[in-house]
């Protein structure tokens, strides 16, 4: 795919939302103020966040349902948790539009094909993204129009997908401010499970050591917090069950990278156990070259 | 100690500087801004960072070396790496001007009292410090004067230390913008090991298992950093020497703070091998407690 500046496509008729989240309510805003999208409509499973995003007023209508949201739209997009997924695919199924683009914001590809993909029916271009961006806030306050600006969508869509659904779904994205490019799923998952899904599971779990200590210490933890500690507590916030819905959706991948992780943890914890400087040095200086990579490459 | 807000404390006469780092520079600046000292001297190992702290103007003085720096100083701070300590309190001893204060900024505090300590000359009060702050920038031109403003500085004075040294020092660091506690060194390596000394490891430990994936997918998780890994890449730029030392003297607490992290990072590797989304769930939302404590505690 290319990474062009921002454009303007043709608009579809009516962008359809399953979940207004993080990415549900950042799209929505996005989409209104670039007009990608002449109408637009969102569910949520919870009353609650129906009634709190109709009245927030950044789409043109709430659904009651995800079989009632889809109908009549050209780009159904699916934003909940993974975990969801089969449920919603059976769902929707029959009220989908021909001729319409279903995709979707998962942190996995090949758990969605695996559960979508059947469902889907004939006509419909099933086109499974990714928008590597997010915050570790939650909920349809926490969404704003500028999230994918500069951030890369992955789109994974099987072999045979239509071409032109696939730069359609793109130029939306192109739209949205993201740059775009196009990825097997598989090859998604292990690059995510690098780039994601491991720093989270780590960040988790550090948290999570410190959560255990006795209650004096804890308060000290938090208080001293500063020397590196908030990077992870920041990320640990992120939404849990989105987060579960991922790692019980990328088990191999997860699995694969977190064996090398630990070995190599497991080196720096021998050389700092003998006292080894030079081997400490060696990997603290490798990794200098890497941040200034990210750094180039405009994703600091 | 106290956490009033800054004030401006009568100054030192003269504060000698030995290290011109991140810290170091930071200390110049806000020490000059501030008023705490009426000169500022300082030295550096290499001739090219002495030549460029003289260049950029932001102490009164250059010295040599530490002997010469620390001559007449009633405030001698030192702020290299940990690892070069034992050899500045050799060289700087006979030198010391009796009633001065002795402190350092290192990031371990044990190893600080055994290396100093027993060198420090009768009628000089040592008093060993931390401010826990810090970027992952280093060197002169990466230091500024805000730097300490609202964060902590822990000081570890030995038992028997006078006391209205220690609160001299601690007048000090709250006119440098900090929040000041006295601690015992031994505690003080316990919670850092924690808070500071683990999050680099592991941040080191990831971006390193990175660095050693084929090029192709090297490239892949730079493109793609966004998904949390770019925050791990941060941590991971900072002062390799540094954290050498860091590492080679708070040995019993890091590798202490590593089996607990390792143990808990095991059984979320097992809960996601079997598919226990229950126990991801719940270590998930239990680490979102401690982000609202760390942000209540502005320390985010």
């Amino acid at each position: 795919m290319t990474d062009a500046a921002p454009t303007t496509p043709p608009p579809f008729d009516c962008l359809a939302l399953i979940g207004v989240g993080l990415i549900g309510s950042s799209l929505a805003r996005i989409a209104r103020r670039a007009g990608l999208a002449k109408r637009i409509v969102a569910t949520a499973r919870s009353a609650e966040t129906r009634a709190k995003v109709a009245e927030m007023g950044i789409v043109d209508a709430v659904a009651p349902d995800a079989a009632a949201c889809v109908a009549g739209a050209d780009l159904v997009m699916v934003c909940t948790p993974v975990g969801a997924y089969a449920a919603i695919a059976a769902e929707i199924a029959p009220h989908l539009a021909p001729g319409a683009i279903l995709s979707d914001v998962g942190s996995v590809k090949q758990a969605v094909i695996r559960d979508i993909g059947p469902l889907v029916p004939d006509g419909v271009h099933f086109i499974p993204g990714h928008p590597v961006a997010g915050t570790e806030h939650s909920g349809p306050e926490a969404g704003f129009a500028e999230l994918f600006d500069g951030r890369w969508c992955i789109l994974t869509p099987p072999p045979g997908t239509d071409a032109g659904a696939v730069e359609r779904l793109a130029a939306f994205w192109r739209g949205c401010g993201s740059l775009v490019e196009e990825m097997d799923a598989g090859h998604h998952d292990r690059v995510l499970a690098i780039t994601s899904h491991l720093p989270h599971l780590i960040a988790y779990t550090i948290v999570g050591t410190a959560t255990d200590l006795e209650d004096s210490l804890e308060a000290e933890v938090v208080k001293f917090a500063a020397g590196g500690f908030r990077d992870f507590t920041r990320i640990a916030a992120s939404d849990p069950i989105m987060w579960r819905d991922v790692f019980l959706n990328n088990r191999e991948a997860v699995l694969e990278v977190l064996g090398r992780f630990s070995e190599d943890l497991s080196a720096l914890q021998r050389a700092i156990r003998w006292g080894e400087g030079d081997k400490l040095e060696e990997t603290f200086r490798r990794t200098r070259a890497i941040r200034r990579s990210v750094i180039e490459a405009k994703q600091a």
